[in-house]
């Protein structure tokens, strides 16, 4: 067999270990591994689009349906075309008993994002298209997930508290409906507003770690729904996903405006993260969290509780005088958190909210790999022993 | 902020795709992603260390108890430490109630590897230690996970045909026990060797997509039953787990040895992939595979069916006359489903027996990157529009 061996410069401006068998660029950091259509990120001037729209017109005129429309097929919807993705999308709401049974059974004790993990490879069996991996076939998977998702978030909500199940109800819109699932009745408009942002803040991002875990599952010619698995358990970590969840405990803990500097202080003092802050490509203000910001203060207001927006301004001020420096700002996880406390949704929903939306991307970012598909098969530098002769246990 | 750009060269024998961004290693062909004192192969020369030790003398004196010990801690165990090893997993094995419930309510449609990433999301919340990242709690966690995989899919299979689940035999080794509770009975110690023997050639491969996706949910700081989770779901594709049973299928499609060669001849005429054939590391004959085709005609001579060792033994003439000098050679998944199919069990259980075994590796690998930990967060090049006008929908 022939082999030709190629060279390849790459460019980083992250860390590189020498090891014996080369250099290995941790975190992949700067490694390029698709190409992509969805979204782009300017990490220096802090701009991010999706198809090429700037995120805050976005977050100013559009909303979740028609954000998702634009991710899933490169281009703004008409009235009419809008109209049939959100009835497909409402549609689609309802679970299938066996998987509401698995959740009921699993959520006293289970945490929500893990259960989103059971209940989304438990859904995989009802779907007629699971076996088939087409465009078509994935794009109709991906609308039944986005449509699923917000359900078995609130079915947990509702069992882990020993509530009934709520049905959707397909008049409501995306956000408003999971609202409605969640507590039983249906929200004001501002609470809906708070979380049709947060959707449309989150819908998609390139490729942070939980859709390049999709990715890598994909490539496999694994199904949309165990990618879409692997996708889940990868957000679940402090440092991603989490972070919304870790920021907002932080406030909690901090407890008042005054006590925010010594408490970041002592934090960075001891080498710790402040969770919120900081991010692979961003080197300047994340702009999802400029405009949450916005949106955190509104909340508060309206909510007569501005004491964690004052935390949070403190610890942002601290940041931006010990932090910035370094290319560390606050993230959207920094504001996003204080939003969900105010709507009365407890800390462990931060995060499967996070993952409502970001099915939308992960489930985009899988079918365009499809068409660009090689396996990801890396490689790790082996730096053990070799030939250990193999002692029989009883000399040993 | 200061930012050094670095510049980096990789050696790949892979694809490179030029982007307008840089070029694009594609499936991350020879990118080192980590280094790893747990596996290493001589892709060249089709050779297969596990901690230093050929896979060839583990095969032929070990069993999958004490290489699973050899893969976690780096040697071979003393009698003593193997016995408290064993009876660690041996009393991990069974499973708690909710756990058991949720694998019948889906067994009835679902696939089980979606049962499997469903039913190790939901054991998540029964580990007590699943919080604690430390190297002491993955162990014990991986232990666990280790142990209660051959339970679930027994459960799957017995609920699955309206049967009861059988409770784990402590007095069973890892093997015998999992035949037991698929079938209900002790099995044969020439039953019980195919399942061991496979188990020890499948705990760990370097970093395969499913170890791959591993390390990128680990890298956020996920738990390690979320990590197992993502791999699961990755390994499940047909071009890497589920290729044991894609291949078993082209035997069983052929009928008989002297239609394996048109078959095989029409099937890569049509540019088709043969199943069971090719890796991405391996350019020789992969040893995995050598090992275990003795073990299959051992096993076909003494159950008396010689048919699918000789469909394969054509098919493996074909490939070796027409597709070895393209680097292309028989893998373990080209021999491995013959012997499941021999012992009985249905081709939707070969994927996870295979996950059953490299759950090892997999948690091995998470625990050794958590020593070298970085966030896996690559990028991809955009190649869409910017800044395109948002158009109101009622002038669309
Ligand atoms: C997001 C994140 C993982 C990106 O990390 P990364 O690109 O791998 O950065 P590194 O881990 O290489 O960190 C670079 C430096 O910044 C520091 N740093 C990074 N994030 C930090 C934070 N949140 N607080 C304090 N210091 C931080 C690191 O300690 C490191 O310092 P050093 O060079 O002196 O060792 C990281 O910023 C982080 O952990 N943030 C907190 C979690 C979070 O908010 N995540 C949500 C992202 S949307
Ligand atoms: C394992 C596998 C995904 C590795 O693939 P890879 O390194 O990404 O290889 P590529 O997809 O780049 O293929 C390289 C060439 O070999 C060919 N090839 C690879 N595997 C082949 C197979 N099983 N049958 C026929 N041709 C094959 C490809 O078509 C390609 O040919 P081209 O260069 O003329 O286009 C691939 O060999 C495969 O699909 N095998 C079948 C599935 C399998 O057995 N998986 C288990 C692995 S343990």
């Amino acid at each position: 067999m022939s082999e030709t061996v190629t060279k390849v410069e790459i460019t980083t401006t992250g860390k590189v270990i020498q090891s014996p068998c080369g250099p290995i660029i941790h975190g992949l950091e700067d490694v390029l591994v698709k190409t992509t259509a969805i979204s782009d990120i300017d990490g220096r001037k802090g701009i991010l689009w999706y198809r090429g729209y700037n995120i805050n017109d976005l977050a100013k005129y559009s909303n979740f349906e028609e954000t998702a429309y634009l991710i899933f097929n490169g281009r703004l919807p008409t009235r009419t075309e809008l109209e049939s993705f959100k009835s497909m999308l409402a549609k689609e709401r309802d679970l299938p008993d066996e998987v509401v049974s698995t959740i009921r059974v699993l959520a006293p004790r289970a945490h929500p994002m893990h259960v989103l993990e059971a209940a989304v490879a438990g859904l995989a069996a009802f779907d007629p298209d699971i076996n088939d991996n087409s465009p078509e076939a994935n794009f109709r998977k991906a609308v039944r997930l986005t449509a699923k998702l917000p359900s078995i978030i609130a079915a947990h909500y509702r069992f882990s508290r020993k509530l009934d199940y709520i049905r959707p109800k397909e008049s409501l819109a995306h956000s408003a409906n999971f609202l409605y699932m969640m507590f039983g009745q249906e929200p004001d408009s501002t609470s809906a507003k708070a979380i049709d942002l947060y959707l449309v803040l989150h819908i998609d991002h390139e490729v942070p770690a939980s859709t390049f875990a999709t990715l890598v599952s994909i490539s496999t010619w694994t199904d949309l729904y165990s990618a879409i698995v692997s996708g889940i358990a990868t957000l679940k970590g402090p440092l991603h996903g989490g972070a919304n969840e870790a920021a907002m405990k932080q406030y909690l803990e901090i407890g008042s405006p005054e006590k925010a500097r010594p408490y970041v202080e002592k934090l960075l003092g001891e080498g710790k993260r402040l969770m919120g802050v900081g991010h692979r490509v961003y080197k300047a203000y994340d702009p999802r969290a400029k405009i949450y910001k916005e949106l955190v203060r509104e909340l508060s207001q309206s909510k007569g509780n501005m004491t964690y927006y004052n935390i949070a301004s403190e610890v942002e001020a601290v940041v931006l005088e010990k932090l910035a420096s370094k290319g560390l700002y606050p993230n959207i996880d920094f504001w996003s958190g204080i939003a969900m406390y105010l709507l009365g949704i407890p800390y462990e929903y931060y995060t499967p909210i996070f993952a409502m939306s970001r099915v939308v991307g992960w489930s985009a970012h899988a079918m365009e790999y499809l068409n660009q598909h090689r396996l990801f098969r890396p490689r790790a530098c082996y730096v053990g022993p070799h030939d250990v002769p193999y002692v029989p246990i009883e000399k040993r």
